[in-house]
């Protein structure tokens, strides 16, 4: 079933899956939708693409402790994490390089300190307007997230999403 | 360090993530807390004790389509997944039998249709109210995780909880 909805050879397929002990579940991300005025901030990545910091969640780590710890290695900013924006199963909105499931939790996340350093996985940093903004990684999400997160930050109502 | 949060020997958590290709993520659960009356759905587990039903999310699913089809499988019933409850890291609540990190995700459901029947993960389903709960399985969810799926069955504003 996987390897005919990824489109690679069955045996890297079960590459991907084969001895992991316990049940497979999807992948589990985190991602950190941080605003200043109107602006979202985003993160480049080594490509020269951009999307919103975040990444996937260590084993050992709550979403909400991971989501803190990835903003500081990718953004260097300290925040404070504030609301649940939405869980979203990837699969739903991008053609991402993998075969697995990712479920990716989005966060309302306020800076609390701290700047842009350099870093293994991002060369920089910058806040962006709804209407301008730079050109999106398409394997780290999509620019309809990015205006969900627009949504959610100006909607002091906004009810979680899930899907 | 899983080696020592979690007791075992050191070849034994090597056997549980070795040759696992993409990046280690805690395991992913849904629950579903659905109500009648001021009572909660359990399910009896095959060792005796009562749980909140749901389980291990398939790789090739989303949250909400999980939990739907984990309760027709131990409950028996058509639900309707209404609103978020909470994110949980399970390492917080209660001490499973799982070196590696779970994150469950918890949904208020609305009963539509069905009735249990005979399957492989449980023996009965019944509901109960909080001051009568039956023994609960110290494995999969703890007394004040069903607290709390009565607290927010009872506030209609309740935020989803994280952590």
């Amino acid at each position: 079933m996987m390897a005919e909805k990824s489109g690679l050879p069955i045996e890297k397929v079960k590459e991907l899956f084969c001895n992991e002990v316990g049940y497979q579940t999807p992948k589990l991300g985190t991602r950190a939708a941080i605003f200043k005025g109107n602006k979202i901030l985003l993160v480049q990545e080594n490509d020269g693409t951009w999307s919103i910091p975040g990444g996937w969640c260590e084993v050992n780590l709550s979403v909400k402790e991971n989501v803190v710890k990835e903003i500081k290695e990718e953004a260097g900013i300290d925040i404070a994490v504030e609301r649940l924006i939405a869980i979203h199963d990837s699969n739903k909105h991008y053609k991402g390089m993998y075969p697995y499931g990712i479920t990716t939790v989005f966060f309302l996340c306020k800076p609390t300190g701290g700047s842009f350093t350099e870093n293994d996985e991002t060369i920089a940093s910058g806040y962006f307007a709804l209407d301008n903004l730079p050109e999106l990684s398409e394997d780290k999400g999509s620019k309809e997230q990015v205006e969900m997160c627009f949504k959610a930050y100006h909607n002091p109502n906004w009810q979680a999403e899930f899907e």
